[in-house]
């Protein structure tokens, strides 16, 4: 059975149109008869937020710092406003959705990343463990569940957690039951290799255009997650933008797909 | 197999000491061989974080006016906040919770509350219908479902709704298949006659203490709703301090115990 792992950037959230036609092709994913998992982001609504209560965002690296005021509200904005506006949303369209946190039915449980270059992200947690047979208990029962990026310690500490990260680990741990296909969708139709976009980026080919600085900043750590999915069971992992995931999921090409090793070895 | 459907009063959050205590108890609940459903309020949390904001709260009949800035701080102060960190406890304390709005896995519709005598409450949902075959589904795989009190009408929008009334409700609609025992835990050791707490409270003393004026404002809502359940096939009511939730699980009573009718008829 086909799962797809799709995961809603933090950029389409704020762009209504381009959600709706998002939301309206995952509601059709039961028509495929497969499986589906939403994972978003939020961040850009998040540092608005903040912003509106006084509060700056500090980024390192493109990451933000979490201190404990702004682990309560991306609990806030990610795991309420976001997350219960998504299940509504998709709840309409006679999909299923069930919002949750990794902390719910305990499916994803982190550790706090450690101090590093004397740099501490606060409330941000590394994935430990996804719980496949919680998700699996959903996914039987005919709920899409519905993930914002927030994962705990099963201590009772909430954490930050990047969404890739999230949407690669949960499309890796159910690879074994499921055949998973892992779609991370964002505002532009694939990645770019400053001509075009790339249809196919074969491992090589990625790290030949990151050492000559085609593929820059935020997209190196999501190209990063994607591949590791891959190489960790997931069959098929697109970066695309929303249009094309209803294409995607009927087995055609969009965006840009990636493989582990050229079709031509 | 007996259910318990636990409504946690809103300043019963703001009290950590007290609110530990209830979670320790609902925890143990498993024990008992019982299934459990969660309720909380969160209203006074959300006047306070609406002040932050500069946003007054505009209450009428002791209820608040919910227009779309205020939902949206409701979905993000009960649906975010406030719930996503009891399921974070509940879960530090081995009890499998999963936190929902009444979108998540469409488990409560409602209809916006129609506009009386000029009052236009808002974004304020009144229960059509809880789905139990959902909730079933839910607590027969050993899940416990922790409710935000928040509807929807299955069209998109989602609704500010009386935690009260969901708690009172949810319990009444699975009393078929369980024997629905509803707790509504607030501050106070029970209800209070003017000089002591009143054990038991039948329906016709109710109406007395009422109309002679020794129970007053929010809790005639309160018992309103408390005593429709009992109409509606829940076997158990009480209205209990936290400390007392543990004992009434056990078979024992607390607090103050609702009856439909005197023993002595």
């Amino acid at each position: 059975m086909r799962l797809f792992v799709i995961k809603i950037g933090g950029a389409l959230l704020d762009d209504q149109s381009r959600l709706d036609s998002l939301l309206d092709q995952i509601a059709t994913a039961k028509d495929f008869a497969a499986a589906s998992i939403i994972v978003h982001g939020g961040g850009r609504a998040l540092t608005e937020f903040a912003a509106r209560l006084g509060i700056e965002s500090s980024m390192v690296q493109g990451r933000r710092i979490t201190d404990q005021r702004m682990r309560d509200l991306a609990l806030m904005v990610y795991g309420g406003l976001i997350n219960r506006t998504l299940v509504a949303a998709l709840q309409s369209r006679g999909c299923n959705a069930i919002g949750m946190t990794g902390a719910d039915a305990n499916i994803i449980t982190a550790t706090k990343q450690p101090v590093r270059d004397e740099i501490d992200f606060g409330f941000v947690g590394d994935i430990d463990q996804v719980n496949t047979i919680a998700l699996n208990k959903l996914l039987q029962q005919g709920f899409v569940p519905v993930i914002a990026p927030l994962t705990h310690d099963a201590c009772g500490t909430l954490f930050n957690t990047n969404a890739d990260s999230i949407a690669a680990s949960v499309a890796s741990s159910l690879s074994k039951e499921w055949e998973g296909n892992l779609l991370l969708c964002f505002e532009r139709e694939g990645v770019w290799d400053g001509n075009k976009v790339i249809r196919c980026l074969t491992f090589d080919e990625y790290h030949r255009l990151r050492s000559e600085g085609f593929i820059t900043d935020g997209m190196l750590p999501k190209l990063d997650t994607a591949f590791a999915a891959l190489q960790h069971g997931v069959k098929r992992t697109c970066i695309l933008q929303p249009e094309d995931v209803a294409s995607v999921m009927r087995g055609g090409s969009a965006g840009t797909e990636l493989q582990l090793e050229s079709d031509r070895r």
